[in-house]
């Protein structure tokens, strides 16, 4: 397939889309948000693909929305005259960055984010729901957002307090300070910080231990429960799903195939395939819809 | 206008709360209370206070519950006695330290507590939902209440855990034990310690880099839609929200100014006032009434 | 009393619970399960156990889930044949694991895990509901599952997240890697690291830090309030339940002997007990049973 504002590649079992507007520092457009999830349908619906690494080509990450239509960048009117208008939610516009972080909240793959330059506004906030953000040292990001006047989107605010906890969110969003990726690994947005020229390698290294020793529906499934279990009043929702997960995998091949390699100190061989066998007893987050 | 037990002074966009019962290391009062919540409405209704720095006159930033009742220092039926109840819900009093921290959540400008010397007991809850603790290296701090025979009050069952993690949480309020400044750090109850003689200087430094970089009314949304989006059942709630408010914001004068003056490297002037042009469609916390 | 694959001891008001079947690196049974309810029932109704540790006899805390039924162990139908299916929730039996971790859950005394060696599996999830784990610095764990084709159980997709923060739990748990104590520490799973020979007394010495001091009703309560408001949707359901606590236990023998002893600068002699004197008044976590 041919894209213009983004590039994939799948190979070695994970998927690679890497933001392709180097000469904009990637900023973000419609065009990529339609991109971008077109992507990701595609990195979910293939069970070659176990994980799923999103980078930038060029020295920056994503610069944050493409603010060439200036002033009128956010306008609702403006924004509806040039096209880049999705769907509707509640009577207004949906906002783009949250059509893009909820449909990678809804992934079936573990999304790991390759922090390559400056990451800031709705190239921080995309992140968000990825599940492990590597920074290069490089690297410096910002939730800019209350110096354009602008509230932080893409559900950030359901998302960034839960990652960082809500006085280091509101430190970031309130100075609308830029920072580096030293500030970000101690503030725990980041997990790991690599020298720039290491970042790509760090993050292959990560989905490789994933594909290599895992049963694919089980950490489709494990990723759904983790991150809709965020939102769940207690535990017991949480105990409910499990005794689903464990008696439907529990009579599956992969968990036969999954204990017998392991008593027999071999690599396992799991059949299962997240396409046809993914657990359909398992309900999305209460309220929500399953994908944008 | 003059307190008893509290100064307050606004000066370079930020006002200052301070606690003032030096004698009595600043011992939390029902007079007290009240004139708190007089002095954050100020602050609220005040377009020129951009952010608020709450701490304590003399040597502590506040001991505690003034327990100069002795033993009926909690009893209700003394406290009605003595005056000191100030409405009640579910047919019992309610809580003074929650009337104070539920009131500090609703605020519409970043709150940061200068925690100069001692915090206890409800000296310390009332931090909870200020949005950034900072300490003089010199403070010490105690959830003290199991050691009164207590449980945590002003909300701080809500508010601890999701700031420190369950587990320091539990181990801090079973055990009652006071802990220094750095302890509080390492805990994440603290963003910063200072020497003492620099706590201020670096309060007003974090109010002023809001104050001077920020649209008021981003902040003010962007504080609510956070601390209510910690409760919510998952970030669909966000995404609509986010819509609404980018909707809004994205036809208001602030953004055009925050997008202009961006492109044009100079800072914005933003027009927006909280009093006046508050997105008023971002309803409070589920369930939540939206002021004590 | 006599248990075949646990130990129980009780002196110094603390329970210590001791997984007990060194030769099999204590590997979870279905009898073990039954044996570790009743252990915690008993724990929790003497009101001379101010806390309860828990640890496993040998070189191993616990390896897991017992795996002697081959390809088969988390099999429905054989799992019946076997008579290992406590009870059924929702048409399918109950996750053993969950049963535990939600009778953890409910205790109303703090729970202190000394994982003194390998912790994987359910031998790790189970200690996600007790309130703090300390670990053997020659302690390795695993969140396993995904290598054997099942997904995390015993309820930790609610409680996993929660404690480590979703990026360092989707980490963890979609790689299925084992790691070290000093990786669980500052991945903030475990709060201390200690020498092997030096974890049960430290171990002891939070549990005597807690019995020495505090109000046994009031941590009780303490615990109940923060665990259940981890699921709260706002921080007014907090406020009501402080309101309804501080009017029971401020008219009580234990707050006035908390004063008292306080301002007498001596140690408190609290007469309420858990067994008769709880706070009937507080509901467990909503939508919740209060035990398994």
């Amino acid at each position: 397939m041919s894209y213009e504002q983004i590039s994939y590649q799948a190979e070695n079992r994970v998927a690679t889309i890497t933001l392709d507007r180097p000469e904009k520092l990637n900023a973000f457009t419609h065009v990529m948000l339609g991109e971008l999830v077109d992507a990701l349908n595609q990195a979910d619906g293939d069970d070659d693909v176990r994980a799923v690494v999103v980078t930038g080509r060029g020295r920056a990450f994503c610069a944050g929305a493409d603010l060439s239509s200036g002033a009128s960048s956010f306008d609702a009117d403006a924004r509806q005259v040039r096209g880049d208008v999705r769907e509707m939610v509640d009577g207004v516009p949906r906002d783009g960055g949250g059509v893009l972080s909820l449909r990678i909240a809804a992934m079936r793959k573990p999304v790991i984010a390759a922090i390559n330059g400056p990451a800031v506004g709705v190239g921080l906030t995309m992140t968000l729901p990825m599940d492990i953000r590597l920074a290069a040292d490089s690297a410096r990001m910002g939730f800019v957002f209350a110096r354009r006047g602008l509230t932080p989107e893409a559900a950030s605010s359901w998302f960034l307090p839960r990652i960082v906890g809500i006085s280091q969110a509101m430190e970031w969003v309130s100075t609308g300070r830029i920072f580096d990726a030293e500030e970000a690994k101690s503030g725990r947005l980041v997990s790991y910080v690599h020298p720039a020229d290491k970042l790509l390698d760090a993050a292959y290294a990560l989905a490789a231990e994933i594909a290599q020793n895992t049963s694919a529906v089980a950490v489709a499934a494990a990723r759904q429960l983790m991150w809709s279990m965020l939102g769940a009043a207690n535990p017991w929702e949480a105990h409910r799903l499990d005794s689903k997960a464990i008696f439907q995998l529990g009579q599956s091949g992969d968990v036969a195939e999954g204990v017998k390699a392991f008593l027999e100190k071999r690599p396992a061989k799991f059949p299962l395939r997240v396409s046809e066998d993914y657990l359909t007893d398992l309900p999305p987050w209460p309220g929500a819809k399953p994908e944008a």
